[in-house]
């Protein structure tokens, strides 16, 4: 059986970008199956005492991580733009993922999402720019954001959340290996990776 | 003229240690000279509103570094001891680095102190303990430690962090380049070297 890793991501997140644009071919060059996990950060910010992102608390630190996400997009021939809105509401975004995650372009509306948010720039908070990524996909846009505003898909959402507290996720990216060994942020996956593939030889 | 990178670090901080232990080689390996530059996050950190090392004041986040410095120091064959202490006064050993590193045992001291702080788990801020790395290089501690406490090297500390903070530095280890571009973090090494050493063709 292959190894896997839990991918741990938010699409507030800017250090998720990178990671979710190159994590599927780096697993696969490992030979690594990947579980998505959408999840929310807002809940795991609010006990750690932060009613906004670290980056508008701590100016010098955001910053510096604008600069440092356009160094490392520019390294990898993606696409920057720094949104005018940050962080952005995400809960819409990220119920559409778990819906499309447990479909076969789950991963494509990730990366197209990002894509839009961090290499366009754009408000994915708006359901009209969610709509847009989905019907570029040939998906129907009205239909997908009405099934992922059910409850159940809502009650999802929040166990996940839930599920990534649990594994000590306290920041995005982050990746938890079978054995529940945490590594966090976009500089982490190939470690993360290694570990999760060396699994069955320790 | 080689390029040069000056690499901002604080004996307190704990990704400086694998950051002092390498950047000596890895600069070497491209052509880079390294300026040693001491300094004190506390001052910096109280300006961000911290009266604490943030891996303190935010728990999960500590639980985490804790142990992703152990699997770095284990990928770099450091040895890793989390010292009882932390974080630990480091006013002394500052400035005894200072003085240190403007003779020519500067960087080995640099070393010698990581080292007794992070892979024995010793506390520096016992003047016994930056005593006993003084001597093992073959220093006159007492009189190395008397200097170290002058009015000049005292002024020199807090000029030098001031400098810190005009280079827009918001922890360590930080690493910026002739140009004023800013790398923050042990993993942003490599980078911050490639920077500095491909600055001549920019």
């Amino acid at each position: 059986m292959a190894p896997t890793l839990d991918f741990w991501f938010e699409f507030a997140s800017t250090y998720s970008y990178p990671a979710a644009m190159r994590v599927a071919d780096a697993a696969q060059a490992r030979a690594v199956t990947v579980r998505w996990r959408p999840f929310l950060l807002g809940p795991i910010f609010k006990a750690q005492g932060w009613d906004n992102s670290p980056f508008n608390l701590y100016p010098a630190k955001g910053r510096y991580m604008w600069r440092d996400l356009e160094r490392i997009c520019a390294g990898l021939d993606l696409p920057f733009v720094q949104p005018a809105v940050f962080p952005q509401n995400t809960v819409l975004a990220a119920r559409v993922a778990l819906l499309a995650l447990a479909q076969d372009w789950g991963e494509d509306y990730c990366r197209a999402l990002y894509r839009a948010e961090f290499g366009e720039g754009r408000d994915i908070s708006k359901p009209e720019n969610v709509a847009a990524v989905l019907t570029a996909l040939g998906q129907d846009a009205d239909a997908v954001m009405a099934e992922a505003q059910s409850d159940a898909i809502k009650a999802r959402l929040r166990a996940q959340t839930e599920q990534a507290q649990r594994a000590s996720v306290f920041g995005a990216p982050s990746f938890t290996a079978a054995d529940g060994e945490l590594f966090w942020g976009n500089d982490r996956l190939e470690a993360a990776l290694e570990w999760a593939a060396s699994a069955a030889n320790r």
